[in-house]
């Protein structure tokens, strides 16, 4: 995917230089999957994943290298999955988590409000070696992760780090909750709850949930923690063109409130054309992002 | 692509260790493009590219870890063609730049006297993030590119830089025009010519050009500014075997002269045996160089 | 492959940490080979390879990013095969030199004994640029490899590094005998003679040879040089699963005594299951060591 992206204030970092950064740079992502599989004799599905991944520099508009990611491995055998390695969590595998993310980048977000880092699938470098396992069985799954989490704080290097989520779907709506809790010095926990939905031509999802978070120091965060809740919705208005919608925000004075729209076309084989306008406001500053872009894949 | 290269004096930074490198080492280069496309209801075609590159470290003939380098995202449709990011420019593209590059690694080249440092792809590591648009028409193109210069000098770390190029072909001759400007600090650009031609067995390109470059400092270097001139020729000797020349220099005393002759025997299968050996002077000091080695595709 | 390792004292370097790392810890392996190949119209093929690999961190179990490592490059003509850049040499590609390694990661070998640094391939990063050549007659074969020695002791950067081996066979027995040399500031050398065969169900491996190696400083280390000595072998106790064992030690007080046993049960599809336990010991501390987990090829 490739376009153009606003940021305010991009160069901020930057203005020492003799000429600034500009606001607006060409945003890319180039993103190859290595995917291999086996399958024994008594049908269980052993398959592995390493990435590909390029992306723009952020701060300054440049082209970065491509570059690799750790290795996933997997083992599948009818409802039930178990994942080794550079896993995705229960709660980044969660029904409902990430709703309508606005434009061609992902800007804005209803899950926003939240902070607690769990166990997430890591797109570049190295990261934890865990374990993720998920069992569905007809309309209900439940899945479990853990991995030892590593860094963050200066006070906490090593602890136990755990999600578990159940999902139910009835019809066309999907409920979903999970829980997940990080043992280190002082604890942090995360508890979220999803509810979503499609009818016809409309999609959408509520999400909300609590979470203690710690400080880089290692300390109970107070400014970024307790409820967090958000929006997104979704709609088809022809069968190429849908528009967007999100809202996130959380109750604490640090959480990062979102708002933003955004649309999506498509002109066939597998490539869209894809914009998004919105705002992102963090302890009452406020930064507006927009972008345009094409995505296709291959 | 491997063999053995022989550099005067390669491993003088390294003679403070017990044993030197040997001025003949063996070079190598391996290089995999990893390209995917997607084409449009509307016939618009949409690719990506990026490049896994291993070459020999130079310095002292050890083999370099294979990398990867940054994104290159293509829109084509009918006559014109844009490229987003990691993009060759307009003057890296112009027809008859390069023309006839000695031996197996292209050790001397026409263009040995010019040091403006235009807008290239990189096939190593991440880069500028451009924007490079080809339209042809008949038999006439032309193409223009921008980017944000970056690094260089240490008193201008962005700024504009653009090429254009036009480009006509009338039988079997091409002339193509060439212009490019960075605005850092000092302004720095170049003005290229080049006329190229095929005569059955025998062909051949003129290069001639002026350039205004800066020194590391950001001040206007006039030892390698002014003019540059090159030449160079390739024959088939027979159906398989094909032999070349090139010369390079400018009118700075700092320039590069090149001087040069090699040979190309073609074995099918798309292999190749290619060697070379020629001269580049600069400032009074000579430097032989020689190759030999094979090419081949996969 | 992916599983679980247990090393004592895995953590010993991390107990400042408030936590320390566990013992048993996720072990996993990805590796994708790119190769590619052309074969001129006389029949030569030239042939070269990359490796992409993704390990996890011994130390503390985290999941390391996928690497790629440097080339290889391969002619091949009826018996004659010449390896240049990231090579195997002479005695890493002898007949009967690993033996059985025990469990899903080879954790106790038959070579534990031996410590001269031979010209290996490397399958992560950067490495030596060597050339390997093998011919191949009937029932015997000579190779021979090449390159400079790089890094090591403060006192020796570069330095040839050679290494022979021949083999012949005779029924279902190999017999082979190397020797490699490296001369650098004290030169070191090794010779090593394997005897290996097969009966039936039973296959196995003696390992007998003699080393001068020094140590960091560049001196002489006789407290791992002279004699070293190892035995492995196999059995196949049904058509899916063999059990093998791998004994490795030498005469020094320093060499590193291996035991242990392993076994493997073969899923079909490619995929196996393997697991193995034993002992390493070196200067009187023993270190107990075992694993279980999937390896499949895709």
């Amino acid at each position: 995917r490739f376009g153009i992206g606003y940021l305010e204030n991009r160069g901020a970092a930057a203005t020492a230089t003799t000429n600034g950064v500009s606001d607006t740079v060409i945003v890319s992502r180039f993103r190859v999957s290595i995917d291999g599989d086996a399958t024994t004799d008594g049908g269980v599905r052993f398959s592995a994943r390493v990435r590909i991944q390029a992306d723009e520099t952020a701060a300054n508009g440049n082209a970065g290298a491509a570059g690799l990611n750790a290795a996933r491995f997997s083992v599948e055998y009818e409802g039930l999955r178990v994942d080794v390695g550079n896993v995705a969590g229960a709660i980044d595998n969660l029904p409902g988590y990430y709703g309508y993310e606005t434009g061609l980048e992902g800007m804005q977000t209803q899950y926003s409000g939240a902070d607690y880092g769990f166990t997430g699938y890591s797109s570049t470098g190295g990261t934890h070696n865990g374990v993720y396992a998920r069992y569905a069985v007809g309309d209900f799954a439940v899945a479990a992760s853990y991995d030892q989490a590593t860094g963050g704080s200066a006070t906490a290097t090593n602890g136990d780090r755990w999600d578990i989520h159940g999902a139910y779907t009835f019809g066309n709506i999907t409920a979903a909750l999970a829980y997940g809790e990080t043992d280190t010095t002082v604890s942090q926990d995360m508890t979220v709850f999803t509810l979503g939905g499609t009818w016809g031509a409309f999609g959408g999802t509520l999400f909300v949930g609590d979470e203690t978070v710690n400080n880089a120091a290692g300390a109970y965060d107070a400014s970024v923690s307790d409820t967090f809740y958000g929006l997104s919705a979704t709609y088809d208005i022809s069968s190429a063109t849908t528009i967007g919608f999100a809202y996130g925000d959380g109750s604490g004075t640090g959480d990062t409130q979102n708002v933003g729209i955004g649309v999506k076309h498509d002109l066939g084989g597998g490539v869209s054309l894809r914009g998004g306008v919105g705002n992102a406001k963090t302890s009452g500053v406020s930064t507006t992002r927009a972008d345009f872009g094409a995505q296709f894949n291959f």
